[in-house]
This record gives C-alpha cells, sequence and structure tokens, in this order.
C-alpha cells in the first residue's frame, strides 16, 4: 500500500513503510521495550518548537531583546526541564512556590524564573520573597502589597487585564479575559491605585504583563492584535516599563482542519505595536513548545461492536490527559503498525468506569486488535502536569527522547 | 444576630450562634490546629447514609437480601475504607486491579468486594483472577471471554446497558447509557451471544448488573423506573439469577433548590419489580454514602473587587476537587464564623492559573476577609480521589473524624 500523507505528518513523526517513527526512534520498537500507558517526549521538537519562536522574534527587530519562559505548568517533567535549562534556550514560567522550587531543583536560577499567579497567601510570599532575583509580576492590588511589605526597592511585574480576550476557537474554557469580568491581572479603573501602590513601596514596575487566552491559531491574530493594542493603554501609563510579556497561549494544530500559528504574522503584531517604544519582549509558551513534542503510547484492550459503534479501548483514561475529554482538545490516535486496508469509523476509549472518557468519538482508523499499541499524538502538554489517580488507574511512565 | 436556617444545614453540620459545627466539632477549632486546604469526613454521616439505605431496602421487602457495596472511586482515603469495613454496614465496588488491592489493604475481603470495569487488559485479569471470592461482573462479550479463559465453573455478573438513562437534571457528563451508544454494559442485541460464552466457559451468570447514570434525585426516579423495567428484559433471560446490582448514582443535594432523594420511594420501585421474582438487590453508591460528609476547609487569600466582581480567592483550586469546575456540581461555600450584616454577592475563585479554576460564581456571603477560614460543603465525593497535582498546587490534608 502506497503511504498516504496524514495532516499531522512531519519531521520526526511520520510513517515509514507504514510504521510510526517519532523522535527517530520506531515507536513499535519503544512499545517491545516498555510498558504502556507511556508518555515519550522529544527534545529535538522542543528545540525546534523554541527556535522557530526565537527566529520569529530576531526577524521582527526583537534579536537579543526577548526571553522566552516556558510555561512549566504544561509539563513539569524534570529531566526535561533540566534538558531545557541546559540548552539555554529558554528560562521558565511559573505560577506557584512549589513550581519555583521544582524548576530551581532541576538546575534554573531564580532570575531564570518569571512568576505570575493568582490568590497567593502570605505564606506564599514568605518563601517567594526569600529568592534572590526572582521576577515577579503582580496580578491584584493585592499582591502589589503583600509582594511590597515583603522588600521594598525591588522591580515588579503588574499583570494586566484588558478586557478582551483571545484563544481557541469556540472554546469557553480557555478565555482568560473578555466580555466576563476574570480572577486574572488589573483592569483599566485600578491601574492608577496600582501604580500608587507601586510608588508607596517603591516598586519600579519594569515589567507589563498579559495573558488573554490558550490555544490560537492564525485566525484568531486579529483578535490577539487587539489584546496587544488595548495593552499599550497600560504600557503608556508607566515611564519605567521596559519589557511587556505578552503570556503564552500559543496554539497547536489539534485536528486535521487546524492549521499552524503563522509565528512571522504573530512576531509582526509584537514589532507594530512594541518595536516603536523599544521595548523588550517575554513571551510564555507552553502548549506550543511541548505539546507537539508528546506522544503517548497506548494498548488496544478490547475490541467490540455496541450496537451502531465499534468501541476500541484502551489501557489509559481521560485522569492521565484531560484536555480532550474535559477540554475538548483531541488528541489525533494514530497506529503505530498500519495495516492495509480501509479506515473504519471507531470511538476511542479509555479504561475508567465514566461516562466522560472517551478519547476520541467517531474516528476514522485502519482496523485494530486487542494488543495493537496505539499512539496518540500532540499529548506532550497538560497530561502528565494533570494526571489523577481516579479510579487508581494513575500510573504511567514518562521518557525523555534526546 | 438571629441565626438563619440555611438550606444545607442538618444534623452534624448547622451553625451553633454563627460557628459552624461540623461533626460535632468546632470548624474554626479544626481551623486553628491544621493547615488548610483539608478534607474532613464525618463517619458518622456516612453511618447515617449507610444506615438510611439499608432501611429504605428493609422496609421495601429485602431485609437481609440486600447489600451495599461503596463505590470507593468516590473516595479511597484508607482510614475512611478501614472505618467502612469495621462499621459492618458496607462492602466495596472496586473498577481497577489496584483499586481491589487498595480495599483488600484496608481490610476487605476479595468476596466483599463487588467488581465492574471496562477496557481491562489481560494482565488486569490476570491479577485479579489470582483472588478467591470476587465477585466479577463483566462488561462487554470480550471480558466474558477474558474471564471465562481464565476458569471456568464460577459465578459472574454481566453488566448490561438497558439502551435508557437517568441522571442528574440538565448534566450529560453524567449519563452512562441512553440515546447515544456508550461503551458501558451488554445491550440487548447482544446478549444472547453473552450468555453463549458463559455457557462455553461454565460461567453461571448470577447477577445482572446495570449503572446508567449519576447524581438522580426524586424528579428523576420516574425516569430511574423505567431504567429498572428495561433491565427486566434482561434478567427474565436468565433463570440462574438471584441478584441485581442496581449500581449507583443516588444523588445528594448540591443547591438550594435540590430537594434530598425520597429514597422510600425508591427502594418501592425496586420493590416492585424485584420482589415479585425473588431476587436481592446489590446497589453501589458512592456520592449518596460520602459526599455529604465530607467538607473541604479552606482559606481565603485575598478580597478584591475587580470591575462589577467581588473575587474571594482562596489557598486551593479546582485541581484538588474537580467537580465544581469540570462537572458543573457546585459545592456551597459556608463562612465557618458568620459575621453580623448583609449578604453580598461574590465570586469564589483559587489559585490555579487557569480561566476554569472558579470555585462558585456569583453566591451570596456575609463579608468576609483575608485570613478567614471557609468551608465548601457536600466535598467528600470525587475530590481527593479524582485530585491532581496542577500547578503542583495539590497538596492537601485528609481527615478521618470518628
Amino acid at each position: 500500500m502506497a503511504a498516504m500523507h496524514q495532516w499531522w505528518e512531519r519531521d520526526r513523526l511520520h510513517y515509514v513503510e507504514d510504521r510510526l517513527v517519532f523522535a527517530g526512534r520506531s515507536v513499535a520498537g519503544l512499545a517491545r521495550q516498555f510498558d504502556s500507558p507511556a508518555f515519550f517526549y522529544d527534545a529535538a521538537r522542543v528545540a525546534a518548537n523554541l527556535t522557530r519562536v526565537h527566529d520569529a522574534l530576531d526577524e521582527a527587530g526583537f534579536a537579543g531583546r526577548h526571553r522566552i519562559n516556558y510555561a512549566m505548568k504544561a509539563n513539569r517533567f524534570a529531566p526535561l526541564l533540566t534538558w531545557m535549562k541546559t540548552s539555554g534556550l529558554c528560562s521558565v514560567d511559573a505560577c506557584s512556590p512549589r513550581e519555583v522550587e521544582h524548576a530551581i531543583s532541576s538546575g534554573f536560577s531564580p532570575a531564570e524564573i518569571s512568576f505570575t499567579a493568582t490568590s497567593l497567601s502570605d505564606r506564599d510570599f514568605d518563601r517567594l520573597s526569600r529568592l534572590d532575583g526572582l521576577e515577579m509580576n503582580c496580578d491584584s492590588l493585592h499582591s502589589l502589597r503583600q509582594w511590597g511589605e515583603r522588600g521594598s526597592g525591588r522591580s515588579v511585574g503588574i499583570r494586566v487585564n484588558p478586557a478582551v480576550g483571545v484563544g481557541r476557537a469556540q472554546n469557553e474554557m480557555l478565555q482568560y479575559s473578555g466580555g466576563r469580568t476574570t480572577k486574572f491581572g488589573i483592569y483599566r479603573e485600578q491601574f492608577g491605585v496600582a501604580l500608587e501602590l507601586a510608588a508607596r513601596y517603591d516598586l519600579t514596575v519594569e515589567r507589563i504583563h498579559f495573558h488573554t487566552g490558550c490555544g490560537y491559531l492564525t485566525p484568531q491574530l486579529s483578535a490577539w492584535e487587539k489584546v496587544v493594542e488595548e495593552c499599550l493603554w497600560f504600557v503608556d501609563q508607566v515611564a519605567t516599563v521596559t519589557t511587556v510579556n505578552v503570556g503564552g497561549g500559543l496554539g497547536v494544530p489539534h485536528v486535521a482542519m487546524d492549521d499552524p500559528l503563522d509565528l512571522s504574522c504573530w512576531a509582526r503584531i509584537l514589532n507594530r505595536h512594541f518595536r516603536p517604544r523599544d521595548l523588550q519582549i517575554e513571551v510564555e509558551p507552553g502548549d506550543y513548545l511541548v505539546k507537539d513534542a508528546g506522544l503517548l503510547l497506548l494498548t488496544v484492550n478490547a475490541v467490540e461492536t455496541k450496537k451502531d459503534t465499534m468501541f476500541v479501548g484502551v489501557d489509559a483514561g481521560f485522569n492521565i490527559a484531560v484536555e480532550p475529554a474535559v477540554y475538548g482538545l483531541p488528541f489525533q490516535p494514530v497506529p503505530v503498525c498500519r495495516r492495509p486496508g480501509a479506515e473504519i469509523p471507531i470511538t476511542l476509549v479509555g479504561n475508567i468506569n465514566e461516562a466522560l472518557d472517551v478519547w476520541y468519538p467517531n474516528v476514522l482508523l485502519p482496523q485494530l486488535k486487542t494488543g495493537d499499541p496505539l499512539a496518540l499524538i500532540n499529548a506532550g502538554a497538560y497530561s502528565s502536569s494533570m494526571a489523577s489517580n481516579h479510579c487508581m488507574r494513575g500510573e504511567f511512565r514518562e521518557f525523555l527522547l534526546l
């Protein structure tokens, strides 16, 4: 059978004579050596993703004037973090004291960590204020006070809320600002008070930070530009601002109809608004760096038709990778060894006793049978980091592929 | 101020002079002694819930002819399991080999465990088949074969799918059968083949099992009766059936407008259909036994108005109790010390950097301030058992209150 080109095939993830190759390895070989469920992460793909962001920002006039903070909440697998540190390609974005400590334990210094969080306790701030050089962004008047009380004369960032948002099309779960008032950031109405507070504690406002939604692709870039424009109002209030932190949210295709994000177009928007102001850029992608570098290897436990539906049941459920079932972000299933013959519609389900536990309804795949390995691609972000032991089905392995 | 009676107040959960009392303890006292976030479980309330189910079944003619299998996936906190075992009030419903082992490690015997799961591997069946007396319910032709191949001459249950469902009103996430074909159970169309398979492996079909949705209350009981009626078709095909396992799904009020499930009415439905057939009943509640026996104690970290909304931010997020944010099942927030003065609308949010992380939007509460303890009630089920370490905010404590 002639190899058909699938929408998701690319460098380091493709079929060679009907055998799936990922990160230069035969996935069948991985399946032979390691028990499933197992996540595999392709370090070279992470590097390529990082380099692509750097290149786009360089080309948009930010060479030597930008920093990528990897949003570690997407995947905190320690070998991955240490590899990222040694690559020299990125810093880290953390959102809790334990994340900060984990990043440091994996090799990053506090000065390489940008911290942005919400609803922090005094104890959280006590822990954070002991770290020399941590980049703190405050998301509320409250947190400006808490940070200021623990040491004046420092620099600080302010997370703002531009009251407009952007995110993956038709996915309300991923909107962080916009119509509804959210807990994130300081709105225009309070920004004057925020600046007064900063002055009272002798905090120099060096950064304006915003993060307004997740998973945006090229069609959402005009909405993204509106967000950027709204944020200029904040930037222009503060003479001491040297850096704009544009948050994360850069998306990755999940289905055939998604086109990859046009990074040049994205960077040109930053150029248009921030280059004339001579600002540095920080960007905090999570998904964009690690999602398509991750593959979840499963095994088919059962194939059985019930009424009108052929169910293929695998050896893991939504609890180890919540995006498909909970967030409506599907992971394309890919047979490790592609058999000849027509594709048939199946519904891919997990081993959790819960109605929600559907990996992919009604997807066309070549015939599968019990014992077959099966890969879910683009599973490298918000999977293991959000995994639970629901039904005590939380066991999985993780491997960094160098 | 005169104590107002709140919709959720009851025996062992109520205000005494504006101080919340739970399980006979001052919750302020618990907050003084233990760090939050912390779950507290009232053993006596679990006992009362179990006794209420027993009494209803006794009154409906099933005295000495029923068994309650606690659905341990709702909450597997080992001290709670061991206490339930020693109470003598229930057996266990488990859905994975590790759950079975955990129940045994907590004191239950295999014969006290009813097992019903989906998409099991051969290795899963190998582990399960070593346990003497485990009550196995097979949910597919596939699993009948797998179980049969590991030992003939045993008894078995068959999980059926009646193709009609029942669950909490307007909550599709909790429907396990009905319009859409689901992975659960054997439909009428395959039941003949299932019985042939059982015969081939000399498995005696002693039980018919069904579980068709979660969270049903009294208004859903007419739908529940339709489910029961559909299941009679299966029961009547098999002369060897001695027991009907009616699954779980018995709901608990989450909001003021929910009335408690009328258990007598529920049991009368079982009486009408199963007593004339001289069948024994097994029932597998999770929520109903432990949800309203659990209280999640939090601390207010921040109170801040943003635009039109007063946000109260607490020291834990949706990752340690997913039902409100993910399943749309709210947990009523209850001040531990009720201050005089008018109630005001607030939006209760957690400390996770995610738009989803809202505990309760727009709820009326007395004024709160930073440092106040706050209780979320009815948090005893599907909270700690589904908790993740998302954002490394997964730390919490659990206490069994005897």
